[in-house]
C-alpha cells in the first residue's frame, strides 16, 4: 500500500464467508418478542406466515458465524468486498491529528448498505418457493435493493414507499421499475391499514409504520407472498455484518485499528453492520467509543423511551422491546433524509441500555454541511443519512484536534446521495430548516403502547 | 479468481502509470487542425489563447507513452483501477457462446470515465496558474467531472450547460454546485456567441456546438480563465487511454482477450480511451473487430462526411479533420441520451477513414431495451450512451450464438444512468420514439462548411 493510497482494497478471496451473529455474545439474553394476541413470545410458526424458516432461524441462532450461501457469496462479488478509505483529503482539511476512515457501502448497484440483506433475504424466500415479496420503503434505498434482489432470483417486489418520498423522489421509483419491481405509493387503497388512515387523513404523507402495515398485510393474506423488511429485525443486522468484517480485514493491511466506530441509525441496520464486529472487540476487552447518530427529527434512542412497542402503526407485527418514539409517530416533511423510524432494532437498543453503544442526535442542516465538506474534500456525495455518521466524525475529529490527541475514526458511508439532490439543492439555496422534534408530541405517540409486555 | 467470479479488480500497484499516445502508431501522419485565420496550421501559441503548454504538448507529442503526473495518479486511486467485469449473467440470458466482458467506469465519483481526462487537465491548468476554466456539458457528464476536478485543485468551473438538459436533468446541475461550480443555461446572455442564437431564437435548446462557443469565448477574453474540452481532442483521448490499458491487464489476469472491442461515440473519448491500445495492438499484427457506436440521431461517422470543419457554431475553434454532420447540427430533442456532438474526434475519424475501426448507428429504443436486459442481469442501470456499446455487444453475441462460433466481446460501460432515470420511466411508459436523422437536414447543416483545409 503506497503511503498516498487512500483506498483500501481488500482482495476478493479474502472476502469473510460467514456472517457474525451477536446474539452469541450479549453479556445477559434479551427479552423475546412478544404476539400480542397470546401474549407470549412469538413462536416461530407464528413468523413462519410471513417469513421463511431460514430467516426466522437466524432471527433466534446461538451460534457465533453462520455462513454465507453460496448464491449469496456469488452477487456479493458484484461489488464486494466494498472498499475502505483513509480520508486523507477530509483530515487535511480539518487539520486534524486523527487518521479518519469510511468504509463504502455505496458501490453496490442499489448504492447503499442494503443490499447485503436484501440478497440473502430474497435467497431464503426463494429456497421455500416463495413467489413475490411485499416491503415498505422511506427514502428508497431499501426498495431498490429489495428490487434488484428479487430480480435476481426470480420473485416479484412490490414495493409501499412512503407517498412524501414517492413524490419527492420519482428517480428512486424509476429505478426500482426498471428492475421490474411494482411501486404503490402508502398509504394506498389496495390494504385495510391503508385505508384506515386514508379515512382519518386523505392527504397523509405516510411513514414507515404505515407503510410496514400495508406490506404485512399483503404478505399475511398470500401464502405464497412473504414479507421484507430492511432494517430492525436480528437477521437483517446479521446479514449486515459482512461490512464491519471486511473493515476489520481492512484495517489489518494498514496496521491500524479504530478508537471510535460511527454509524447512523434509522432503524439500525447499517450501524449494526460495521458495528457489531467491534462490538464483540469490545465485549472482549477492547477499549472502542462506539456511536450511533441519528436526525434530532427522530431522535428514537436519545428522546424515546426503551419498552415493548409494534413495529408498524396498525400493529400488525409483534411487539418487541426496544427504545422507540411510539408506533404512530409520523416524522415531519421538512426532514429530507431517511432515518425516520419510530423504532430500532432490539439488538441496537439492547446494547445502548447496556451501555456497550452511545448515541447523539445531529440536526440536519449541520449534516448537510459536513456532507458538502465531505463531497468536496473525498469526492463522493452522501446520502442524506449518511451524512449524519460525516458529521459525527467530523465532531469527533476536532475533538481530538482539540485535545492534540492521535486517534484513529472510521464510520459508514452507508450509501450515495445521488438521488437527494434535490435536497442538496435546497440547502445550498438555504431553504432547509432544522427541526427538533417536540417532547409533547413524543409524550403524545407514546400514550399508546401495547399493554403486553410493559 | 474463483470460477463464479465476474469481477477483475486490478491491484492498485498494477495501475499503469503512463497513458498511450496512439500520435505514435498511426500509420500514416494526421492532417493538421487549421487556423481559419490564417488558413495554416494552428501554433501553440494560438491554441495557448485557451489551453496550457502541458495539454497542447500532449496534443501533438511523438511519444508513445506520456507519464501520469503523481497528483493525477492519487486523484485517480480514489476509484481506480475500475473493475473488468465479465457479464456471465447477460451470457445466460443471451444463450449465446461468446464470453462477454465489461469495463466499468461508472465508479468514478462523477458517474462516468469523464473524470480521467477532467483531473489530468484541471492539474495541467493549475501548473501554469489557472484560476478558472470555461466548459460545456451536454447530457452533463463531463460538466459534473470538470467541477469534481476543478475542485480538487482549487480552480472555479464555469459550466455551459446545453439549455434542454439543464431543464431536463437538473440533478446533474446539483451535483456540480454541490462541488462549487457554477451553470448557466446555454445559449445565455453572457457571451456574444449565446446572444447571437438567442436573437434567433430565442427558446432555441441549445447544443453542443453553441455552449463550446459560449465557453470558448469567455476563455478567450480572459487571461486567468482557460477552456476545457470533455472529447474529441486528441489530448483528451490521450487520457482516456488507461481504460484501456487497464483492460489489457485485467484480460492477462484472466487469460483471455478479445475479438470484438465496443464502445458508443460522441466526441469520441470513451471509444478511444477503451479502444486506441487495442488499435496498437491491431496495428501490430492482431485480428480484433474494433467498433464504434452511434445514435441513429447523430449519426456523425455512418451519415456525415469526412472534411474540415469548426469544432462549434459561432466558428471560434480551429477546423478540423473529422467526420461531421456540419457545425450548425442542432440534435432533436427527442434524443434521450448524450453522443449528441456534430462532430468527431480527428483521432478517431482518421482510424475510421483508414479503415482500422467500423461504425454502426443504433436507434434509441433497441438501446434502452439493452439496457433494460443488462440491468436486471448485471445490476448495474447504465448511462443511455452506454447502452449502445451494450445493445451493439448484445448484436455480436447474438451473431455467435446463429454462427455457433466462440468469441470474446468487450464494451466500456462509460457510466451509470442514475440521472437518467426519467428516460427509463419514459422508455418503460411507451412515450420513447426512435428518430433517424433526416439525410436532408445533414445536407443543409454541411453546406456550411469552412472554405480553408477543404
Amino acid at each position: 500500500m503506497a503511503k498516498d493510497s487512500t483506498k483500501i482494497q481488500l482482495p476478493e478471496k479474502e472476502m469473510p464467508r460467514q456472517w457474525y451473529n451477536i446474539l452469541a455474545d450479549l453479556p445477559k439474553p434479551m427479552d423475546p418478542p412478544i404476539s400480542p394476541a397470546t401474549g407470549k413470545p412469538v413462536t416461530p410458526d407464528e413468523l413462519h406466515a410471513i417469513f421463511p424458516m431460514g430467516l426466522i432461524e437466524q432471527e433466534v441462532s446461538p451460534k457465533p458465524y453462520i455462513d454465507i450461501p453460496e448464491d449469496v457469496l456469488h452477487i456479493y462479488r458484484l461489488w464486494r468486498p466494498s472498499p475502505l478509505f483513509r480520508a486523507r483529503r477530509l483530515e487535511a482539511a480539518l487539520g486534524t491529528p486523527a487518521n479518519i476512515y469510511y468504509k463504502y457501502e455505496g458501490v453496490s448497484p442499489a448504492g447503499s448498505h442494503k443490499l447485503n440483506t436484501a440478497v440473502a433475504q430474497a435467497y431464503y424466500n426463494k429456497q421455500e418457493g416463495i413467489k413475490k415479496l411485499a416491503t415498505e420503503t422511506g427514502a428508497g434505498q431499501w426498495g431498490s435493493a429489495l428490487s434488484l434482489a428479487g430480480n435476481f432470483f426470480g420473485i416479484d417486489v412490490h414495493v409501499y414507499m412512503v407517498r412524501v418520498s414517492y413524490e419527492q423522489k420519482p428517480y428512486r421509483k424509476f429505478m426500482m421499475e426498471t428492475w421490474g419491481a411494482t411501486v404503490t405509493p402508502s398509504p394506498s387503497n389496495l390494504t385495510n391499514s391503508g385505508r384506515e388512515i386514508l379515512k382519518q387523513d386523505p392527504s397523509s404523507p405516510g411513514s414507515l409504520g404505515i407503510a410496514i402495515s400495508e406490506a404485512v398485510e399483503e404478505a399475511a393474506n398470500s401464502k405464497d407472498t412473504n414479507y421484507s423488511l430492511g432494517s430492525v429485525l436480528n437477521h437483517v443486522c446479521l446479514h449486515q455484518t459482512i461490512i464491519g468484517l471486511e473493515t476489520l480485514k481492512q484495517f489489518e493491511m494498514v496496521d491500524d485499528y479504530p478508537d471510535v466506530v460511527i454509524g447512523c441509525v434509522g432503524g439500525g441496520s447499517n450501524f449494526a453492520g460495521l458495528a457489531f464486529p467491534f462490538v464483540r472487540d469490545k465485549i472482549n476487552g477492547k477499549k472502542i467509543d462506539i456511536i450511533a447518530v441519528e436526525p434530532a427529527a427522530c431522535p428514537t434512542l436519545t428522546k424515546g423511551i426503551f419498552t415493548y412497542d409494534f413495529g408498524d402503526v396498525a400493529k400488525l407485527t409483534p411487539i418487541m422491546p426496544m427504545y422507540t418514539l411510539g408506533h404512530s409517530f409520523i416524522p415531519p416533511s421538512i426532514h429530507a433524509g431517511g432515518l425516520r423510524y419510530h423504532g430500532m432494532s432490539p439488538l441496537v437498543s439492547f446494547l445502548y441500555h447496556e451501555g456497550l453503544i452511545s448515541a447523539m442526535a445531529l440536526h440536519q442542516k449541520e449534516c448537510f454541511e459536513a456532507a458538502i465538506l465531505f463531497s468536496k474534500t473525498e469526492g463522493i456525495i452522501p446520502a442524506p443519512e449518511s451524512s449524519h455518521a460525516i458529521r459525527a466524525a467530523i465532531l469527533e475529529a476536532q475533538k481530538a484536534k482539540e485535545e492534540g490527541k492521535q486517534k484513529t475514526i472510521v464510520f459508514n458511508l452507508s450509501g450515495h446521495g445521488h438521488f437527494d439532490l434535490a435536497s442538496y439543492d435546497k440547502f445550498l439555496s438555504g431553504q432547509l430548516e432544522d427541526y427538533e422534534y417536540p417532547k409533547e408530541l413524543i409524550d403524545k405517540a407514546l400514550h399508546d403502547l401495547p399493554k403486553v409486555g410493559k
